[in-house]
């Protein structure tokens, strides 16, 4: 028996020090796809996995369960940041015990052949290679959809670890409205796009020149740069190395500069989020991000909502002007409109903002058919291509541009494309709150003032770290849970 | 009881473990000193502590010693990777598990308050602000050396931890010897490099010129860059953070490039080793180095014999000029005259190849009798500035630029000093020996070709990880101990 003040403090000193193992893997993380030499990647996932399985060891050691029950005991007063911990504690704990060490095992393997597999597949475009293997992996996530139990449907054991609290039949429901809602605004709005040359932007974009215009403007939205960096890679992503150590990446294209732009202000979004968590309690529950859809929110919400904006080129136009100076002849509304083109394509990584949640609804019904038993992996690239063209209207060439393009399902990752299009529907709805509440947000944005919108999502969201569930993160933010009225008006009035 | 393989394959496991948390944390060590925000340094101190911590009580754990015994009873043979591993790990766990944790602990906080009082101390230029927690840790110092075991002399037990088998009765006679000779030839060699003028150089050398200029004669003297790469500090080290991931750093000066190249080969020396080390046995004592006497003349010996001499200008000038362009009026022999510049200094990191021995000299003389209870702590400044007056000519005006500038002692790196000098000196023997075995290696450097001398050394040197000790090394490369007499006529035929 323990008395729970011990007891919390055994957990919470625990904790802290899985936290200095899972952020010592993040630096090697990010190191590795920044400045690693590239003779270096066997030692290095040597190193990752040595770090990886003792903060593993020292996550799930037996003696934690005791402790958490005593805690649990103890009844800390609700809102209080030892609940929220307690809580989380709970939830992942569980979730690593109930999964036995055999098949912790069989699936590392079973995801590291996977991803082999897949590459080889995605190159020679060639389902059947990938099939057999893809059988196995969707049976292994089925079981530990059962391991770790499940109520209505198997696949919500699956999404709650991406998405705690979320169930699949709300969100079909949520992607049942706005699927072909999207769909119908597809046509219109990719006519409108055909009025903006395709060459408006055309010239010379040197990475310094970017670097500094990107790093102006996430600056001005707020993000610092003591407690955090850009560099490039070629996949950009947001990182949390510390909790005055968040760092973003781009890609950078000479003849492209929005590119690297909206990737710095959507990981700059992250970013923000990241920066806004409890220094003092971070990565434990009470300082850690509460799921993906509400993180994509704030990554997307700053992308499409504030930079995707004619006001933000409105006050950034003659900052634009002054790294490239050729962009002298145009107005705000050009660039606006160079930024926003829509046209559907294939590959969901190069969707625009308006096709790109017809590319996750795709996904998510497809997975959630797979996970309970009404699609054979077999079918899959019938399904997917017959899907693809309800929704996108075009006909899906081969495997590579169909249902081989991603990597998630090769890598174990099943429930957690529903969370890039959660994360458009909260942006719009978090935004429309935002403005609601504050009456001169818009002028504050319109003058390059960013601090009001930040302070908003900071006290909204960004300071409860896991102390509510997602859902009842939104309602307390905006009134409601997760709808997809303020998605939808939002696309229509940005893009027709 | 255990059978010596499944003991041996033990502590190779065991070690291996080691070897991923210590070079997990010299990467956290890189990332601070290279790109880590300001914000973060306090949660990395944490990191680092905790994966210090972790590396510690995995490699000191009382099961290794029983696996020791059972590898010592077993008698690996002569010259075998088994038997060096063996040696090696017996030597480094003697020194840890005969310190006890409450000293260590001791030691620990001393040398933390040690490096924030020497730095208040060397700001304020005041002694006395520092001289009561010196003899703190010069006591520890001693306590340290009767721990770990002494015969001779106590102050032997620590300049093994630097120099294994080194005694400092032996050093002593190499100074002696060396210290007059160089002392002499400090006037003669000031007075000839007074006769280039000392703003030949002037000029402006862009960073970006300077990194690939730098990285072209580094790649040229066989640096993998598939396994290493270059990056900016304010002080130039080189770090393994696996066994193809050496990196180098350097501090770019744009008014003298000079200072940033001879930065470059110095480390590339020690990087060039680094990575003719076995990477199956990286951070095991078979492919770990030897000692710092050693390190330090691979970095002396591409600094100074190789990227020193009139035949390196030779080869690159015309790459120098292609970088730098105003440099198109000077001859091979003017770059030389002005890389080789001597004059008496105070500061020991600023001095240049003739006279830092004598600041060497000087620290070792002092140390030792500190140690061996023949100095007192409040005497050291008395002490040093008569040495400094002897040895280098000149007064010292201040404290500051007297016994606090260097921050080793306050840190607890007592016995280190020795091995920069034994550096130079095996620089010179190894360098004489290498041309004698090859009669063609003065053309092929001239050439510019440097995989002769690079082989020589992987041969004589690198490959043999710490399968001798350093004296033995000598012996087996060179045919003798360390002696005085390659680097005097070296320095006399450099600089006369």
């Amino acid at each position: 028996m323990f008395d729970a003040a011990s007891a919390y403090q055994n957990l919470r000193q625990r904790f802290r020090e899985v936290s200095w193992l899972k952020s010592s893997s993040a630096i090697l993380g990010w190191d590795q796809e920044t400045y690693m030499p590239s003779g270096a990647s066997d030692f290095r996932a040597d190193q990752l996995s040595f770090l990886d399985g003792q903060a593993h060891r020292l996550g799930t050691a037996p003696e934690i369960g005791g402790w958490i029950k005593a805690c649990e005991d103890h009844e800390f007063p609700d809102g209080s940041v030892e609940l929220t911990n307690v809580k989380g504690w709970r939830r992942n704990y569980d979730r690593e015990v109930k999964l036995p060490t055999d098949f912790v095992e069989e699936l590392t393997r079973a995801t590291s052949t996977g991803t082999h597999l897949w590459a080889e597949a995605r190159k020679k475009s060639d389902f059947a290679l990938f099939q057999p293997h893809l059988e196995k992996l969707m049976e292994l996530q089925r079981r530990k959809a059962d391991y770790w139990g499940w109520q209505a449907c198997r696949y919500d054991a699956l999404l709650d670890a991406y998405e705690p609290g979320a169930r699949s039949a709300e969100i079909s429901a949520l992607f049942d409205e706005v699927g072909p809602q999207i769909s119908a605004l597809v046509g219109p709005a990719t006519e409108k796009s055909r009025q903006t040359p395709e060459d408006l932007l055309k010239g010379h974009y040197p990475v310094a020149a970017q670097q500094a215009f990107n790093r102006e403007v996430a600056e001005a939205f707020g993000f610092d740069f003591g407690a955090g960096r850009i560099d490039a890679t070629n996949h950009p992503f947001c990182t949390s190395l510390g909790p005055k150590d968040i760092r973003l990446t781009t890609r950078y294209d000479e003849a492209d500069f929005l590119s690297s732009l909206y990737g710095v202000l959507h990981e700059c979004g992250h970013g923000l989020y990241e920066q806004g968590l409890s220094a003092e309690e971070w990565l434990l529950p009470a300082g850690e991000a509460v799921s993906l859809g509400i993180h994509e929110s704030q990554s997307r919400l700053w992308e499409n909502h504030v930079g995707g904006s004619t006001a933000f080129w409105e006050h950034w136009m003659p900052r634009a002007v002054h790294h490239f100076p050729h962009l002298a002849g145009l107005k705000p509304e050009d660039m606006a409109a160079a930024a926003r083109r829509v046209s559907p394509s294939f590959i969901r990584v190069e969707a625009d903002e308006v096709t790109y949640d017809l590319h996750i609804i795709l996904r998510f019904t497809l997975e959630r058919r797979i996970i309970n038993g009404e699609l054979a992996v077999k079918d899959i690239p019938a399904a997917w291509n017959e899907l693809f063209e309800k929704l996108l209207g075009l006909k899906v060439p081969d495997a590579a541009r169909g249902c081989l393009q991603d990597i998630h399902w090769s890598c174990g990752l099943v429930g957690y494309f529903a969370t890039y299009t959660l994360g458009n529907l909260n942006a719009s709805q978090l935004m429309h709150r935002a403005r609601q509440d504050d009456a001169g947000l818009d002028a504050a944005l319109a003058a390059g003032n960013y601090a009001p919108l930040l302070s908003w999502l900071r006290e909204k969201v960004h300071r409860h770290g896991q102390r509510y569930l997602p859902q009842d993160l939104m309602r307390h933010a905006t009134g409601h849970a997760t709808q997809a009225s303020h998605h939808l008006a939002h696309l229509r009035s940005k893009y027709l």
